[in-house]
């Protein structure tokens, strides 16, 4: 198989975009990628895109047919793929293995999501979509109660704390306030998350992830033709995706995501490398107490000491210098929004702007020469991860 | 790139289940399909799935994780792929990348839809979603109307009749008699189609396919490796893909599917092959309009004299005697069924039979060894062909 490069990059600004449409905002995105790349357009050969849930927001299936026609790209094959929130990962996945396969050269990958054309009650129900309808949504069980309870069993196995929670939100904030496409561009302080409303206990607002409108994309290109386009490219090392079951109930445990211990061993097996190799890493925060398991799993922190870390700030833009890693420097699902469908190829641009050094606001992390993006269906059920290094 | 084969085929009956649901039909088709194959199911290392629209129909997303789950296939990756009536072919040309790369050995593709838990009319506005919402549907042109337009004009042009059509409606009724999956096992006589209600000016009840519940299955290996598992494995010779406007009023014609045209010529060219050494074929025939542009798209008959090569019997069993072609051994979309997510994988799954020798009730090709599927997506927008030979 080939090595495979992401050579350009785009995104529109995340947030409530009252007046666009869905179409607009991926033409955005997939124009800035293209440009980025300083593609002409016409070398793309194939395309992938992720949304979770576009029939239901916005009453459009079909929506690879959609953008090659929008993008102008006709005939290429486009293709969409969905995977509730981890969509823009299995897209970015479905694009690696076309490259490597030697199927396809330039290939474009885009995320979108237009979450606000509906309520949120709507959107909710919707988005309840992506656990168990029969055995979750159908009795109730949204998106906050299925993390609460994880949150719950992870306080009471480990002694986490609503304080460790808050904690990511507030440096989740800070990080979306250097971050000019993030969703809240404002800092908030322990107290604001602390004396939040109660969306479902132990969650409070500030412990979510918002409904956002957006879309990214990327360009993808063998390693070898990557420096024809490109004078810095991304060298994806590694995509590795695994399954859990849908619903809770079944899971061994309520306090870590199995599929994403999976995910990142065999991710960590492909590129060669371990935890302490990584120098930057996006992962999946819908919830604060998300993040807190995910840097368990991934093997930054040992399993129970994640809000400890996250209080202790090891997780943030300075974190390494605290033992630790930073972690969500785009402000991540919570701060940076979270257009499902985007929300994964979002954190390749980001981690690809830092291994180039492009990570403006005075987000970038120093001598950050490899990164990992962790993206996560519904509550686990599918993990994909991706591991990158500067090819240049 | 590696050959790749079909080693295992499963399906449902296709029809309206209304005691069944959506993780009932699709395990149904898998395990026969992983049974078919001589599998224990652990040799299974990813799958693919292709589901239009289960978000909105059973409000269900994230359909690879849960079929990982109902499958007993975690934490193995399953990824859904929808590309409205071609997302079956779209999840064959997945899993086939996966096998070709070199990136996976045994892959499930499955492909279903739950199309009966909601009335008549709701699903008519959600099949509209294959459209384009924006221009079409939202202005109340649902997929009849459109493929009406498209008959009209073909009629306008080359002066299809609607004996023609109804003559298409006819002779896959008599396929579908003489198959036991199908949805429709009644023969219809002439003058039932002709005598039909009119859905939609030239189009009746007759010219077009129903709602149907059902699911379909395929395991696919290495060439190299299928004899392991099966003794009559199937090559896929060639898999091509292609993209027109979403659109009907952005296209240069509406008597011919641009995208079928471009993704033949590249599906002949990655086989060798040319049409006159196809043995059999499944073509989309959403409507019967669909099914005369498409044997024509195809190269099977001179641009517009599909209606006619139809009405003197070239396209049925016997068609190969009569200097035509058989089409929709299986009844097709008409009268085997069209459970949107499915039929893409059904397709194979009937060329497979037929090209194994196994296609039963008295609808087996004599000769086969060379046959096609062509599905398509909305009005034309996506278009899949597959090219598949004996491997044995």
């Amino acid at each position: 198989m080939r090595k495979v490069a992401i050579i350009g990059v785009g995104m529109t600004r995340f947030g409530e975009h009252w007046e666009r449409g869905f179409r607009n905002l991926v033409i955005e995105a997939g124009v800035k990628a293209v440009e980025d790349a300083h593609l002409q357009g016409n070398e793309l050969s194939a395309g992938y895109v992720g949304t979770m849930a576009s029939g239901s927001l916005i009453g459009q299936e079909h929506i690879g047919a959609l953008l090659a026609d929008y993008m102008g790209l006709n005939p290429i094959p486009i293709t969409r793929v969905e995977g509730a929130c981890a969509s823009g990962s299995l897209a970015l996945r479905q694009g690696f293995m076309a490259v490597a396969s030697g199927m396809h050269d330039i290939v474009v990958v885009g995320g979108v999501e237009k979450m606000t054309d509906l309520g949120t009650e709507d959107v909710s129900d919707i988005l309840g979509g992506a656990g168990d309808q029969e055995w979750e949504l159908f009795l109730g069980a949204t998106f906050p109660g299925l993390y609460a309870l994880m949150a719950r069993r992870h306080m009471h196995e480990y002694g986490t704390t609503e304080e460790m929670l808050a904690s990511v939100a507030v440096k989740n904030h800070r990080n979306g306030s250097k971050n000019k496409y993030a969703q809240f561009q404002n800092e908030i302080t322990m107290e604001t998350a602390m004396n939040a409303k109660v969306v479902a206990d132990p969650l409070k607002m500030f412990d979510c992830s918002p409904i956002t409108d957006g879309a990214a994309a990327i360009i993808l290109a063998p390693l070898d033709m990557a420096s024809n386009y490109s004078k810095k490219p991304i060298e994806i090392v590694a995509s590795a995706q695994a399954s859990d079951t849908i619903a809770l109930h079944s899971r061994e445990s309520l306090t870590k995501l199995k599929a994403t211990e999976i995910a990142v061993q065999k991710a960590y097996a492909q590129a060669g490398f371990a935890p302490k190799d990584i120098d930057v890493a996006e992962v999946h925060d819908c919830f604060t107490i998300a993040e807190i398991m995910a840097i368990e799993d991934l093997g930054f922190f040992k399993k129970g000491e994640g809000g400890k870390a996250s209080l202790e700030g090891k997780t943030s833009l300075e974190g390494k210098s605290k033992g630790g890693i930073p972690i969500n420097t785009s402000g991540g699902l919570k701060a940076c929004g979270h257009p499902v469908g985007a929300t994964g190829v979002k954190q390749a641009v980001e981690i690809a702007w830092q291994l180039r050094g492009e990570a403006e606001g005075g987000r970038q992390i120093k001598d950050a020469n490899i990164g990992l993006s962790h993206n996560v269906g519904g509550s686990g059920a599918t993990a994909v991860v991706h591991i990158y290094k500067k090819g240049y």
